[in-house]
């Protein structure tokens, strides 16, 4: 009988942290999500160690598991081989790998929460088998995941993809030197900000502007209005700086707004380069809440 | 005694090319610059074949010749295997390769002239030795040039690099459905146009906005004022995106106006990725037009 080849996927965020097992084929064996430990860095790294740990005692006896992938929301900065996570208590410039492979049985690779996006969605979602992908994550906040020729781009310090600060309007304004322009115009926070002197403030403030302009609010369908514009000119400066197949829209201003899509894709061909336009499909996320966690095996399985 | 290894580089513009026979150190053995030939295809064509035997016949005894690199100014589509140059008479997705490949006795290899920038940069010149490298070429168009991991990066269809269509100012306005945004407010030919309605239009004009500027003149500086915007804006954007070592500025623009650069490194620190903005190095072309003609031949020396 031969074994099973399986590797531990962690998708550690900013409020949750996913575990799962799977085959070189995807296939799930186990899955867990826990809110993320916030305590202190020892904390968080034990939950990570401990979630592995849990892994590997749930495969099954035919499994062998040959390595670990785990994706974090900030800067892995492969070189000084550090992690900052402004979200996560204390990984500020943290030897998060060094740390992890003493409480750790296995080959571990640590990459940045946007590559594990592109690396999932072109794996088993919607950008399944392409080579040339974009994944635009825009939540919280918004970066992008880069595949060129097959091969997620990092960069000379890892910082590739940090497409929240594209420059986008001529006009500084104040929120940009905070966050980047097209993250100030058009994340998650930036939409709830908009409405926040219509609706009031605070969490969920964004989704009620997206049901609000459901609902046939002129002031709130102003504001996605204006939302499209920077998102398509943001989609468009990618298409016309990489020319990719694929642009793959995902994050949490999806999930509330995957209508936005239509005029994404108006806006990318007015601004875009006209043939790159022609030629770039762009779509929802197939993966959404998992892109990050079957990125984060598929990273695994490419390190063993 | 051992042969030494050359290539033939060329450099194929609208309304010059150059050509020279280049040992593998980069040491140029032979140069010929003529008029390009705009009669039709197959004069333009014979041009270059022409250029190419008499580099060969130029070469001393001990010297093998081992391939030709050509550069064109224009899109050269590697999966379509035609060669769209609007400035060149017929290159109207043309089949330049299988055309040359038939009067010429050494391997060949086409790239667009972008392409060709960054690797004679990256070989010879400011950014000698880097391997995260983006070439921003400001002429009568806008342009890149871009090498990730000493890899230059092409696109799905070989149109990567169109930074000319970035867009960066959400208010639409006609002239960027033609050439798109950035380049309708930074190219030299656009330069050229804002100052015309003061300097007078035509050729030259882009010059003489810089020498007004240079005189003391208000309006002619308050227009290379919103260019240094704009070209701020576009550099931030590619290290926001991609977080190279080193963005090469290059182009006629760049020949009159070096002393922009100052102006375009603090706009970049305004608006990219704060670690990213910090790190890059933001310098001028230091092969100038030898940049293509040395690209044409490292090609050629990666390809043989």
């Amino acid at each position: 009988m031969t074994n099973r080849r399986a590797v531990v996927g962690l998708d550690v965020g900013g409020t949750k942290t996913a575990c799962g097992l799977f085959l070189d084929n995807g296939e799930a064996l186990y899955h867990k999500t826990v809110p993320t430990s916030q305590e202190s860095p020892a904390a968080s790294i034990g939950q990570i160690a401990s979630l592995i740990d849990e892994a590997i005692a749930a495969s099954p006896k035919d499994v062998v598991v040959a390595g670990a992938g785990v994706i974090v929301p900030g800067w892995v900065n492969h070189k000084a081989h550090t992690v900052w996570a402004p979200n996560i208590e204390g990984w500020d410039h943290l030897p998060l790998r060094q740390m992890l492979e003493k409480q750790i049985p296995l080959p571990l690779i640590l990459e940045s929460d946007r590559c594990g996006y592109v690396k999932g969605e072109a794996w088993l979602g919607a950008a399944r088998g392409l080579h040339d992908v974009v994944f635009l994550a825009v939540g919280t906040g918004i970066g992008a995941g880069i595949m060129i020729d097959g091969q997620v781009v990092h960069g000379h310090d890892d910082l590739a993809g940090a497409v929240g600060w594209l420059a986008l309007n001529p006009s500084f304004q104040g929120a940009y030197r905070q966050m980047g322009c097209f993250e100030a115009e058009a994340s998650g926070n930036s939409i709830g900000r908009k409405g926040s002197s219509i609706f009031g403030g605070e969490a969920g403030a964004a989704r009620r502007v997206f049901e609000a302009a459901d609902a046939g609010d002129l002031c709130a369908q102003g504001i996605l209005e204006e939302v499209v514009a920077y998102l398509g000119m943001g989609v468009a400066n990618l298409v016309s700086t990489l020319n990719p197949e694929m642009v793959v829209l995902g994050g949490g201003v999806f999930q509330s707004g995957s209508s936005l899509i239509e005029g994404i894709r108006r806006e990318c061909v007015r601004w875009a380069q006209p043939f790159a336009a022609e030629r770039v499909r762009i779509e929802l996320s197939l993966l959404g809440e998992q892109a990050g966690l079957l990125g984060a095996a598929r990273i695994a399985l490419d390190n063993v």
